[in-house]
């Protein structure tokens, strides 16, 4: 039996995608069609991004699962016509990425160095930042991103701390939990990361209230999804100085709009959504290894539990 | 009997080590006698800066040892007067320092961060950097410094290379050495780190031929001393491109005079010597601990190799 797989995504992607997934495919040893084009009723499995075209799966009646190329799926996870088993990218090039640029932005404002790129009059102020375990860092969000950046930055000596929904233990690192844990993670936390998934939970979990209780003159670095800063909240604790700058990867519209305040604010830096971006070698392998596992009657990897949204 | 301590430094740095290095000492359990004022043929340990105005060592007659407050012994290590063991600062917080600011600096260049906190025009372009593993990163120097920066990159999974002087071998790092092995050690480097001693051998080491073996478009980051690079040579490369950027922290003359064509250069970015400096807590207990082995008789850590000049 031929197994169909419908690559579902942006055209460039197929481009990107098609040599490397084959290749991946074909090391299973599993007989495969890989296309971007079949009726939907043969299709066994569809290789999905959630900005595709394909948006009601409703036709693909014998599809075992959907796999994303990204890892948020909160564009797919609430659609009413997904029926069947749905994973999210974990891995492929994911982790290691994101790791990196929090790692950089996260050492970039612990050290200051925003004060030597720029330093239009050759100050010479050789004035030293505290030690890293001086540095109280704090990350919302611990699940994979999360605790992989995390480790990283305890293992350069930061002093972190963390915050989910339900309760973790993490070696070297505090974890608080919940509503009421929320406060005390951010109490004093003089960088603040997000690595939280969007629902509803989550929306502005940044806001004027929750700033509040970062450390004055505190940073705010975010990789993880526009909703979860209360824009306006933000650009006026920045205004006030409460928090001394923002680096911003993910907005609500992207691309950010040319107008957006963050643009021209003195104390944001945007980037353009580049934080973790799914690599086409390494996603392709945790791609057809899923689909290995449905063929052999084994569970899927990193499947969305969709009542939370994640 | 007392153990008579000169603190031979700077006035400013009394005012910063009276305290943590009269604690760490008191923790020795031995009687001593911490001053900055005292007859010289009563000292018995000397800790020392090289900028202080001790420069004779002569009259110090039954001193055991000088416990040199800085990293850096080039200043004081040629000094025909010192006929007594040299001990110089490892650990001190300098190590944890230097990993923060390499670490940092290299994560900058890696991301391409300066493009996004200087973007005038609101540019948005998702164009994602290589993997760490995909970027070759040499650290000339496999010292105590060189190691532990060179460690930690590749915690974060770059591909790294070193060469040091003498044969090494370290666990995931590419080592070479001695003259042969520095044009292979930089070959198609992106991200040459400079963290070699300051000695006659590697004065000029980055010059216009071995900047030639690095690939084009690459990264220069100097840690390390003013002394390793020809500045003409890397102006001549940043002009032509070869070179994209170089990080630099320390220089021939500091502060960088203000006429030092590193400071207008677009390419450049100038630290003002900050990457690693000795924190009085940590550094006070390295030195007590180097008193008390001198007092028990046992050998001191961390003592300089005069020939060698580090």
């Amino acid at each position: 039996m031929t197994v169909n797989i419908l690559f579902a995504a942006q055209p460039d992607r197929w481009a990107e995608y098609q040599a490397p997934l084959g290749a991946a495919l074909e090391k299973t040893g599993l007989k495969f069609c890989l296309t971007t084009e079949i009726a939907p009723e043969e299709v066994d499995y569809i290789v999905y991004a959630p900005n595709s075209e394909l948006q009601d799966f409703t036709p693909y009646a014998r599809a075992k699962a959907v796999l994303n190329l990204w890892a948020g799926v909160e564009h797919v996870a609430p659609n009413p016509t997904l029926r069947i088993p749905l994973a999210r990218m974990v891995g492929g090039g994911l982790t290691e990425g994101m790791v990196e640029w929090v790692t950089g932005h996260t050492l970039r404002h612990h050290l200051g160095i925003d004060a030597h790129i720029v330093n239009p009059s050759n100050r010479w102020d050789p004035k030293v930042p505290p030690m890293a375990a001086d540095r109280p860092v704090t990350i919302l969000g611990l699940g994979e991103l999360g605790l992989a950046c995390g480790c990283a930055l305890t293992n350069l000596g930061f002093a972190v701390s963390g915050w989910s929904r339900t309760p973790k233990v993490v070696a070297d690192i505090t974890c608080h939990h919940g509503h009421d844990g929320l406060k005390t993670a951010l109490q004093g936390a003089e960088i603040v990361i997000l690595l939280l998934p969007n629902t509803p939970a989550t929306e502005n979990v940044l806001n004027a209230d929750t700033l509040a209780f970062m450390a004055p003159g505190s940073f705010v670095i975010n990789p993880g999804r526009g909703t979860l800063i209360d824009d306006d909240a933000l650009l006026a604790a920045l205004d006030a100085g409460h928090i001394a700058h923002a680096t911003l990867d993910v907005f609500r519209t992207e691309p950010l709009p040319a107008d957006h305040p963050f643009w021209a604010h003195e104390r944001v830096t945007v980037t353009p959504h580049i934080a973790s971006e799914t690599r086409p070698g390494p996603a392709s392998e945790v791609i057809a290894e899923n689909i290995r596992r449905g063929e052999a009657g084994e569970p899927f990897l990193h499947l969305v539990d969709r009542d939370a949204g994640y």
